[in-house]
């Protein structure tokens, strides 16, 4: 199939599935989800996404209905029906359906599940990056996926109209994260990135490039840092599951780093090999 | 009908209606909404609710498909189709339908609309209610009535949980208002309520009950007030469209109140008036 929409065991094209109008998503943005990419028909870093996953749904006490393991089976089959092995997999979870709309869990909070499958490659980590920043005014959930992204949406659609890939978001100077990526800054040879605390996603590529500093003996400093630090730092990253390790060369119509290239060619080689490496 | 669903001029029984799964709200909760009740098969206060859900929309720069003349005209002709005349009136927009889930706002940027319809009463102003205090975690739009309700869904399971009608939120102190209603204190004779500013909604009922206080020459102050204040007050008042103005007399189980009855059975008196005769 060229793309795929999944929802309680139903499956077809996406356009042509609909969903009950009493799910509590229509009323209330009431799920979570995740979300990673496949290649060569293989889901890269499934373990870690389902395991994010049910975490999420355990913070807003949202209970699934099935085991990790049925999920990651349902998901790997469904990627086998798709035209091309190379694919954006999306999966969530709401918290079932309402006759009637209560903001209050449902009686029989049975959480229904979806998945959408595209056809979508990961980015090419060789293009520069322009990013614009913007005041997080975000709830103070931000470590759980949900879909509640009103605020990611205004951002994402600010930063395009400025010509640009991303928003940083900060509050009140100090930089969270990205709209839908994470943020990190090299300086003076280590990387630094925000705690994973309610500020920030714990991102899965984020986790990938601390991973890969360590193994390569940069130290990381996870610790909050400010729109100065951004500024002047040696090298500005981006990642998420489609941009692995982005490199910014420009934040606000200002240039910034491009002071500590071989880091960043050598950090980027390393996410690249693992991705090809797992996805083999 | 028992009940109704409606979807872009489609209609039924809610539980028989269905949306399209590419619809933005299943993704992002990309939407706006608004709610009164019916009374006679007549809508209260249709002109408030209307104009805030275009506003709602307006900020969220989500462009409406029908003028506001034509959208109370839907509005009307479906209460008409209901069993009874007593009803909840509820109406959203969401940003349109995309093929892929992408945060930026879809090109043909179509907005859908949506209305449900069921019955219900508003609530028995006579009956006193308890409440509980939560720190208010929510985003900082909260002037924009939007789909994104997640905390909202969370503080008010929590005051279920603890057997009350409402969780009072306060940011560090300060109170803003309850998940699903504005909230304010009679203090020496004043009402005091939180100002509309980006913290809380400007309530519809909360608007009747400062132009009620306002025609019993009871003196407003639209100041933020805190917990302290809350805990002191001569009386709690709950507001929302289907509360127009309830009474508390226990927050955190702690008795609350209950020092300005006279004041509060004239403002409760005039209110009702106030929706029997404009939906007669």
């Amino acid at each position: 199939m060229k793309n795929l929409g999944y929802y309680n065991g139903v499956w077809d094209e996406m356009e042509k599935m609909s969903i009950p109008m009493s799910d509590r998503v229509c009323f209330f943005g009431d799920g979570v989800y995740d979300a990673t990419y496949s290649r060569n028909y293989t889901i890269f870093s499934l373990d870690e996404h389902v395991d994010r996953f049910y975490n999420s749904a355990k913070l807003l006490e949202i209970e699934l209905p099935h085991s990790k393991e049925e999920m990651k089976e349902i998901l790997n089959e469904l990627v086998k029906k798709m035209e091309t092995g190379e694919n954006f997999v999306y999966f969530q979870a709401t918290r079932g359906n309402d006759p009637v709309r209560a903001h209050v869990f449902p009686k029989e909070a049975k959480a229904n599940i979806w998945i959408n499958i595209y056809h979508k490659e990961i980015l090419d980590l060789t293009k520069l990056v322009q990013l614009i920043t913007m005041e997080d005014t975000r709830f103070l959930h931000c470590n759980i996926k949900t879909l509640n992204l009103i605020p990611s949406v205004m951002a994402s659609q600010r930063a395009k109209e400025a010509g640009c890939f991303e928003a940083v978001f900060h509050r009140n100077g100090r930089v969270t994260e990205c709209a839908h990526s994470n943020v990190h800054i090299i300086k003076d040879g280590a990387l630094i990135t925000a705690p994973a605390d309610n500020l920030i996603l714990p991102g899965i590529a984020r986790k990938h490039i601390i991973e890969a500093c360590k193994k390569m003996d940069i130290p990381v400093v996870e610790e909050p840092f400010n729109l100065e630090q951004l500024f002047d730092a040696d090298e500005v990253l981006v990642s998420s599951a489609g941009a692995l390790c982005l490199v910014a060369d420009q934040i606000d119509g200002k240039a910034v780093g491009g002071k500590a290239a071989d880091i960043v060619v050598k950090l980027q080689h390393m996410l690249i090999q693992e991705f090809i490496d797992r996805t083999t």
